[in-house]
């Protein structure tokens, strides 16, 4: 994994356990791709994710999740992104869109206050909106529920 | 909001944090109006959905939910109601029809124990019935799903 | 309940409010069948449900799954089985099917690592896949969104 | 069957070839019942459902309606009903709860005008609402994919 | 409505009694807006929807469904686009989140040949894709069960 | 295609204008594999395909089904079997799975009288199953519901 400036890799407190049940070693735990530039609401978003059990990385902007994509070769199994990316010129619609292009049926869960009424003509299908303010067992639900709907595939390596 | 008797309100346990977070002030997080005259019950859904982030207002009795309804002003994220609320003349079905003539896509969780057989016939469309005995993961999701489920709108005020 | 070597059964913390709360006793809160015959996974299976609320009871073979169903009188809520069970000849495709057999609309959810792609081919319909590796909150919402999507019925006695 | 006053029966055009080809009889076809007192739109609706191969039975009334569906044994296989029945005290609404009453996992087709909006809060669960001004093909289809949807059951008697 | 150069308008064979029937005028009978440069291709899309029962628009290029769309008020129930549309810059995608902005649960279903594999990126939530070759059948079904989906809204004028 | 003795190939009555309008020739028009070994039923399911624009190609037995699945290359679309397929030891639950291990996205359509009930226990996810008798219109929608909700690809060669 090429880990660029502005990401944060967050593993879930049991890791050792968990790295020893799967027998996959660490790397393939879940790992939820969480594209967020404001530093309190991804530590909500993480703490969340990894109270459920998944591994989570911070990206902290576009730009930054283009990148981890590019790099990932299948390392994530989610994204959850903020809509509003802050400076650059690239927003979580656009993220969502370079990963579904990679992989047409990657789970996707957006985050918005504003623009959630957006989503019916900017977000992708089969994906979902959290207007702020949601409770953080619904993000949980969320990626939980898209995860159970794919199709099952081999794990990635 | 008007407070009647019989209601109670309950904050999630990090409200302060909460509060920052969204940046919406304590009353925009997620509330969820639960209907049950039984306080061991609605401790115990209380708690849940406390846990997974949600604040809680308990309504005791038909009559004080249609109260706390009809001067939400669109406060509520979900109903989630007992079907035998007692001696009143309202029970949980006449409190999920008034909330849906309020707001048509208003997310409704019914709890009920002898009477989940009715909901064929009593419930309302995109409803989730929830036969007791349950655990408190099942209405966490069921909420969770529902709420995830409804189209975004923007957060009322 | 006819417990066979190889069954353990494992009740929620709180097991002595719950039982007071639904005044149904302890044999009637909702209880997940496991079918598993790696201690180390199905501890992890059992603690998630056992945190979201749920009893567990783990077979460790598809004969004792099956023996379990047989004398099960509706006892239990779900099935998630492992697919491959080790020595018999029965595996969790098989204990899925059997359980379907006794109630059509029994909630199944299948966890696999390497026989995930025959999900397709063997499973039975209304069912939910986990791929290993998965987090524990997909486990929890997937019993819960099988529950919660079946049509109400009596709770069993 | 009991055949009331304003009752009116309607076989497929190819009754007689099916009839051989499902060797059940007549009786046995899909049979939907049909409520609306306007004869005009009661025939469109007629119409697009020999078209689709079902058989009709028309009720003219609510109250004729629930007379049928109380001497029906299992004869119908779904409810297309409009809302507004006019003289009577007994609406679709009404209908549809009666239906769910006797057989819970029962198909209901609403048509509605002007009363659409209130599907929400006083139409059944997994029913479908169609909005007047609707194409003969939409009736067809949500008959079919109610049917389609329900759990198979043994053809009844 | 405004007809710009591109347009067509395609009535029912039974418009007369439709209109009777329905008692709101021909104008009011559900139009579905086609959007194909292939005339071969939208006269068997049209021949398809108007034998179920539908009115239909032809849009021959984008250009002419945005302006279409922006003078509708409220006329067209539905979109039914080719993907790739010519000479023009305006293709399906455009044309389908142009409808959304204006009405954001508004049925869309697109229709492609090499464009198939995009609709997981391009495409908007809760849309169909029919790949080329489909059968006029499948977007009869794919038009109503969108239709049938919606939430009941009042016809519009 | 391997034609083998038992299988009967249906064009729709189109097929020279569909040919023109899709330019892929014939052989790629969308093709429903129909599995009967009943006659009567399979001309009627075979003519209500082809009146919805698809072509049919029928196996009168579960080992000429296989063939044919085997020798096919992506040619068929969709299956649709009945359950007991007479004399050999293959029915259409086999000839099911077979499809899927082949396609884990293969849309299935059961028919079947006295068999339906164990569509729970022997049916593949994701499958619908037409209790007779059904109406033509119902097994349209149900090819056409499946093909609609499959991910789109690109059409096979």
């Amino acid at each position: 994994m090429h880990i660029s400036p502005g990401t944060k890799v967050s593993l879930p407190r049991d890791i050792t356990a968990g790295s020893a049940i799967w027998e996959h070693g660490v790397e393939n735990l879940p790992i939820i791709l969480v594209v967020e530039d404001d530093h309190l609401v991804s530590s909500v978003v993480e703490e969340s994710l990894v109270d459920g059990g998944f591994q989570t990385t911070i990206a902290s902007s576009g730009e930054n999740a283009i990148e981890l994509l590019d790099a990932s070769d299948g390392k994530y199994r989610a994204l959850v992104t903020d809509i509003n990316l802050g400076r650059g010129g690239i927003d979580g619609w656009d993220v969502a869109k370079h990963a579904r292009e990679i992989d047409p049926s990657f789970p996707i869960v957006y985050m918005s206050g504003k623009d959630a009424d957006d989503w019916a003509s900017k977000g992708v299908p089969n994906s979902i909106m959290l207007a702020k303010p949601f409770a953080p067992a619904q993000i949980v639900t969320a990626v939980s529920q898209l995860l159970n709907a794919s199709p099952p595939t081999a794990p990635t390596e």
